[in-house]
This record gives structure tokens, sequence and C-alpha cells, in this order.
């Protein structure tokens, strides 16, 4: 069984930085496998099309292809149960569903515009034109103009994770006593914004930046030595 | 064995409106656990006290009481433990600790200006006088003012509970394919509003809306047939 993952990156090989991608590459760790990464850029798009994909992560085991983060979480809980779990049973597997929409739709999309502009600073030229034409269409505004309002906004931002932050007072992580997929959900955002920004987007003395670091010590520090900027 | 629970009540006893209690309420059903009902009255404080409580729900189970309805829940999944399960693992008890903060801050938070006033038209005068002081001193608002803008302020509520909407596309309940504790922890917001005001929360063609009337109906009813609006 060889696993391969392809995973987003702008100039620098070495600095994969989707968090949908990071997503997975936790869960490989905490499911103790190892994956081959293949470097990919957003204007790639026949590399992924022959595994029938439009975005990555694009997960290789053998001769199957699966993508999409969450359905790629599932498959390895499947086709790797006597592993450790990344959902700690049916009722978490189920929970974590609502957790990574709250992951995409609160955490994701709420740090989206701070960092934007930076993301494009990573990016090939070929790509950065995908990506200004691309995102700027969505936002209706200049990626420039998207992040001006960074420094004010950022407060909204924390205070939108408090039902995290709260959670934290009484357990080390989303997972409990040890992180699961949850944890590995709202960290690749976070992740994201750590390889490409240097934006704070928490403050030192948050308990979401303690639980933060926890995870970048996680699996060896697989996150932290990944190439990033000290946030 | 013989199960109580104190559940807040206004002028009329059969019309328990606290979110917390209707928490607990369905998690009893969930375990398939009777409970008597002891109708309690926010300015009766010395009846909780007895119990080491200053809020409701509290339970009595034969000589124990516990309080705080987070720690009922644990409490009902560890003592009955083969009965059907609350949380689904230890991953969905990890996980549903957060989803209580959610259901706190973003749900009952969210909701509580918009049917503030309406709580105090079902109060006793006493109790109705100790609302008031104890609320208009946390909104530093009348009642009246707090919910004055809720017709403008409902949209953003709506969008609030956009996690819930996504996920629930995919599977009937939050937590799977029946419902769990994660389910009453959100809806226990939603039949405080129900049992106590008219105000339109959630658009009849809301997914959330349709799941709401999934848990009215369920345990034969017992949500529904509680006294309240059709809302």
């Amino acid at each position: 069984m060889a696993l391969q993952l392809y995973e987003l990156v702008g100039t620098d090989a070495d600095r994969p930085f989707s968090p949908f991608c990071w997503r997975t590459r936790m869960a490989l760790a905490h499911k103790g496998l190892q994956a081959t990464s293949i470097p990919w850029r957003f204007t790639e798009k026949d590399a992924i099309l022959q595994h029938k994909s439009e975005k990555v992560p694009v997960l290789l085991d053998g001769e199957r292809a699966v993508s999409d983060s969450w359905t790629i979480a599932n498959y390895l809980e499947d086709t790797y149960p006597d592993r450790p779990s990344l959902f700690g049973g049916a009722g978490g597997r189920a929970m974590g569903r609502m957790l990574n929409w709250w992951g995409d739709t609160v955490v994701l999309a709420g740090m989206f515009p701070f960092i934007v502009a930076d993301i494009h600073g990573h990016l090939r030229p070929a790509d950065q034109v995908y990506f200004r034409e691309s995102r700027e269409a969505r936002f209706k505004k200049t990626l420039e103009e998207v992040s001006a309002g960074r420094d004010q906004g950022v407060a909204g931002f924390r205070k939108s994770l408090d039902p995290m932050r709260l959670t934290l007072k009484t357990q080390p992580f989303l997972g409990g006593d040890q992180p699961n997929y949850a944890d590995y959900i709202v960290f690749g955002p976070f992740q994201w914004a750590r390889a490409i920004s240097e934006f704070q987007l928490l403050a030192p003395d948050d308990p979401v930046y303690a639980w933060r670091e926890r995870l970048l010590d996680a699996f060896d520090g697989m996150a932290r030595k990944s190439a990033g900027y000290a946030v």
C-alpha cells in the first residue's frame, strides 16, 4: 500500500498551505500513515482531473483516489479501523460533520479576508492571475481592499471562536484529552494562515493560541517544521 | 429509584420553559427514564439551595442531587450505560462539550433578545420584578427596548445557524440518523422560545425548521404536547 497526497503549494514546494490538505495531513499522522506529498498548484487542473477531482486534497491509496477532506477522513476511519480513531465512535463522526461546517463557515471563512492578499504573494505568476481573478470576483473587491480592514476585523473573528475557547477551559483538545479530527478541522485553517501570513490571528494569552501551540507540537512537531511564520 | 426534576415554570405549571431543563427532559426521554416534575419559579431559591444549586435543572436521583444540564447529561450517560447512549462514544462526548457551548453562545444567547420580553409576560408578579431587574441590568436596556429590533435582527440569527443547516443537508439529526444529546442541546433553546413566544425564529422552508419539527414529534410528541405556541 502506497499512499500519496496531492497538496496545494505556491512558489515554495515545501510550504503546503491548503487548510483542507492540512486536515488530511494531520489525519494521516493521527492514523500513523505515511503519505508521499505531490506538490500541486492552482492552475494544474489536469493533474487531479485524471482522478475525477477539481480540488485538493486528493489522496491516492494504491489504485483508489479519494477527494474532499471530510470524505478522506471518513475513508481513513473506515479503511484503517485498527489504527487510532479519528472520531471516537459514531457520535463523534456525526457531530464532527457539524464541527467541520463550523470550521468552514466560521473559522476558515472568518480568517480568509485577513490573509487573502498574503496568499497571493506566495504564488507563481500564472497562479497569481488565476487567484486574483477568481477571488476578487467572489469578494467584489481587490484583494488589497479585502485585507485592508483586518486590524479592526480581527476582534470579531476572535469572538467567533468563543465556543471553542470555552471548551478548552475544561479539556485540552476539542477531541478530549487527546486531539482527534475535531481538532484537525480547526487547526487546518490556522496552519493555512501560518504558512503564508504574518498576521496575528490570535493574541498570545488566548487559550486558542495555547491549543494551536499543542497541535504545532503534535506528531513530533510535523506542522511546526513545515514552512511558516512565527505567529 | 425515583427520579425528580426541578423545572422552571411561570404562571402556568404545565409550561416548563427553561432551555436547560428541556435539554435534561429530552435526555431523560432518550434514556427511557421517567422523572416527576417539580415546578420551580425564579424566586424560589430556597427550594433548590437545599440541593446546593442556585439554578435549574436539578435532578434528584434517590438521595443524590445533580445540577447543571451538561453535568446531568454526563451523569445519566455514566449511571445508565445500558440505555441508549446520549453521546455515541467518547468522541461524541468530547465534541458535545463544544456543541454545548455553541448552543449556549450562538443559539441561546442569539435568540434571547428576541424573546426576553415575552418571557416576562409569562411570569408571576414577584418573578416579574426579579426577572426585569436582573435582565435589564445585564442588557443595560429595558426588556421592551431589547426586543424592539427583533424583526431586523432575526436574519443574523438565522445566518448564525449555518453550520447546523449545512449539516442537516446530509443527515437528519446532529447526532446522525437518530437524535442524540447534540440535538437536545440546540432543541432546548428552541423549545424555550416556543413555550413563551409567538415570534417566528425560523422560516418554514428552513431545514432547521424541519429538524425542529422532527424533535417536536420525538418521544411520542413529548415536547409538542407541552404548552407552547405554533411557531
